[in-house]
């Protein structure tokens, strides 16, 4: 649910030690925040201790953009990885769309309703095909098309209309094109992909095809974000459904869309909400 | 998991206010604590806070002897419940079952494996049917036979030997009476029941009967805190399994048990965990 | 999967007796048929026997014209209820829908990918709020006000309705309003709705703001084919999602909206194929 | 549910044509057969036909002795594979165990209750830790071990138990050896392993800690018939369970002592009841 007040939430992450949960709740307190939610986690294999905690900004006597200079002497003196977000300034997300339109009509229609507390100031494709949905919801629709030989200016081209739009993060809804490294290196951690199978089975191509020469009983879906590396990024989410052997190739894939709606929006809520941390190629999702 | 290292748990709850984090982290800080886990949750329908916080002993300052002491003032100040467990203290849980032993079985192999980190110095039957079982797995084994005439005194004989083995909670395994209000009264939020639906559909007698008649397309089971008014108390685990027309009552009865199994031991080793909060006739189940 | 090629389906319950399947398949081998798929159930306890084939058109040797004439022999001897079906035919379908939209957008999304093998003629609301997105799906969209007073004009005006467009059955897409026992009467089995509780716990109103009360760990949602009791009807399909306290009312509003879709959808494209077999306020729904 | 009545079942399967129902129905009619229960599959892709069919040996005219006479020219003619079992004659399995316990303690308890219509007259393992469990069911216990020197002597003293037993098939209850091929050939489809993932994701070794350190957000397990090559036989049935950050390999191991006992127990109760056809590498469960 999207907080009605104004809040901030802090995300951070930092070598595991004592005191930590006490000296961040101890700084907010000096400022009269009301903590509306906390939650923290330590992986003690890699001695990191990660946490998020969301406060109310009604009586929050520290302005906002004094943060940053209150907050440095404790991070620093605690090595945090940090960031602080607002709820006030909402996050804008582009979707990158081919012809499959499940994934993209099941986000507009959450955006519409006020699920995902996202700006979505375009849509790119290479096709068509999405022009008129993605219009009827009032969104500008791009059509960048890619071929084997224009890639480098196609990626030229959908940048400039991201960074021309201050856009934060991506999302590829069912985006039937491989990002370059260097794409990908310009959004760290802030490309969510969808992939049609249950990671790390069927990576690659054709995962309802090979999942149903495999004849598994589950099929599944995965939400990642997008590393260098082809469908091994840090994964945020999965589900599975059930089939049986009377489920052909295109039970499966009609079947597997409603896992990639599912899978692919409690992506794109968790990381609007800043629940996800990515550390060591896996995720936190924070409560 | 069972930490291996000797912790501490508090739990506690209290109207809702600001500073109750840095409170609680401030005071075991004073003490040099190593906080393992903390979760906390605020109803605002009721203006609660609830925490849990686990924190090694290694290396902290304050005797636990002395924390009673210590800790009250500060539970003063905020109108705090509270209680406060130790890793190196098992609780002391008995079974009580009557004929069917699925739950019992698999109660008794999770203790053996080290699954759950009670005690469990006896379990009661109104049968004889449990025993070899029972004293397989080294554990003393009484009946108390219950008419409809010897009620109270059946209650007398179980209680005596419950205060006699010093036991903290009951767990019943598909025992198939009811207890009276006054037992109940007498471990409060300390009897664990499993009931063989999906509560509060087809709370009563014969559920999965009843399941079958209403044609439903999944069953359930449900695993709640016992009180005085019958099915009705805190619910602390639920699930479901899939079923449909093939099966009759005899095969919903056969794909409960598993439910049964699942749903009781969960709730169980909550439990022994001291990860589950009672209020509202609801339960906090904490991570 | 819609069928690529033509055929048909017969749907048949009688008295269980020896020889149903030889007699069936007898038949329909007389006129060289391609058995596609074939599924039968016998209720023991109701000394029924269910079964729904669906052939190949291909190649069958009997008119369809003339199918009834030659099986009402077949059907006589054995006193079955039987209804066929022809994949040529699309199934009309009219939604109803009140202000919510999400089980409308999910079902208009579908069919438009072809996921749902019917045609809509109509949707009909009681109130203007879905018009764009009906209008947008190029499907006329009529507004017939409900209120206090009006309830028998504005059945029969939505009865004339669905006369004049020819429709087969009815989904009630979180339509907010009860229709009277006429009107049930008038589409027996035809008409689909969604209730957002897990069926038979939480009929009536407000069923997720008494799951919150209740504490339950798991919410759900059932499709039911809609009879003169309120949320008694054969059940079709139920689903459920955890959830867990951290989900106040808004949570459950919210994660209870994708079992809805789920759930109505799927018991929408079961009835559009010809799969559910209603008999003693159960469902059958074959493979 | 195990049928109480004397039945005998039909597993069968060859190149899909017409008529093949009608073939098996009036073979059957002619005998008088009550037909229980019938299933059938299409493999479009391969052109197969199979089919599952359960008759009451209750005024059945054809002496069971003399079925394989008289169906064979049937048989002949469609090219069938097939065999028939009887309720009669329950199958006899092998358990195969190491140290870990979960599963072997589970499947006796399901035995032992009458969920499993099979015998047990052994249990093999390669330690002597699960004796007194063995035998306080009863069933003899063999000690064979298995050292990097021994494996063809001990394969030889497993065949021999086997043999002289009159086994049926073998279960792999987390044996932790591999199989020779040798050994694998002898008992074709009829040697059921549990492995501890949702393969083909993680075969091999140590596939909780790869799923750990991967970052899955569900865990699963896999029951499957052994073939020649490792973890890649036919697919019985797999089920899945949720993780999150919180969950270390320890806690891994824990749920997934869970589901290896759900997904080894339905394979094992599933091919005793006859429902199981292998074909391509994968498997058709019958209803």
């Amino acid at each position: 649910m999207m907080s009605e007040q104004h809040s901030a939430t802090l995300l951070m992450s930092c070598p595991d030690q004592k005191g930590l949960v006490a000296a961040i709740a101890n700084f907010l307190m000096t400022y009269n925040a009301n903590i509306l939610h906390a939650d923290q986690h330590q992986d003690a294999g890699e001695n990191l201790f990660l946490m998020r905690v969301e406060w109310d900004l009604d009586g929050f006597t520290l302005p906002m953009e004094s943060f940053a200079a209150a907050f440095q002497p404790i991070a620093d003196e605690h090595r945090m990885d940090w960031n602080v977000s607002l709820s006030s300034r909402k996050p804008r997300m582009a979707i990158f769309v081919s012809k499959y339109e499940h994934c993209l009509v099941d986000l507009l229609h959450r955006w519409r309703i006020g699920e995902l507390g996202c700006d979505i100031p375009l849509v790119i494709s290479n096709h068509e095909d999405c022009r008129r949905l993605v219009e009827f919801n009032g969104i500008p629709f791009h059509v960048v098309p890619v071929t084997r030989d224009n890639k480098a200016e196609a990626e030229a081209e959908q940048f400039r209309l991201l960074e021309e739009a201050g856009i934060d993060f991506v999302v590829l809804a069912r985006y039937m094109q491989v990002l370059s490294a260097d794409f990908v290196r310009r959004y760290p951690n802030r490309v969510i992909n969808i992939h049609h199978s249950f990671l790390p089975a069927f990576d690659g191509a054709k995962p309802y095809h090979r999942a149903h020469a495999r004849g598994v009983k589950l099929i599944g879906a995965t939400s990642h974000y997008v590393t260098q590396d082809l469908d091994e990024g840090p994964i945020i989410e999965q589900e599975v459904a059930r089939i049986s052997h009377r489920d052909a190739v295109d039970a499966l894939i009609e079947k597997g869309r409603d896992l990639e709606k599912v899978v692919l929006s409690r992506a794109v809520r968790w990381h609007v909400d800043n629940r996800v941390l990515s550390y060591c190629n896996k995720t936190v999702v924070f409560d």
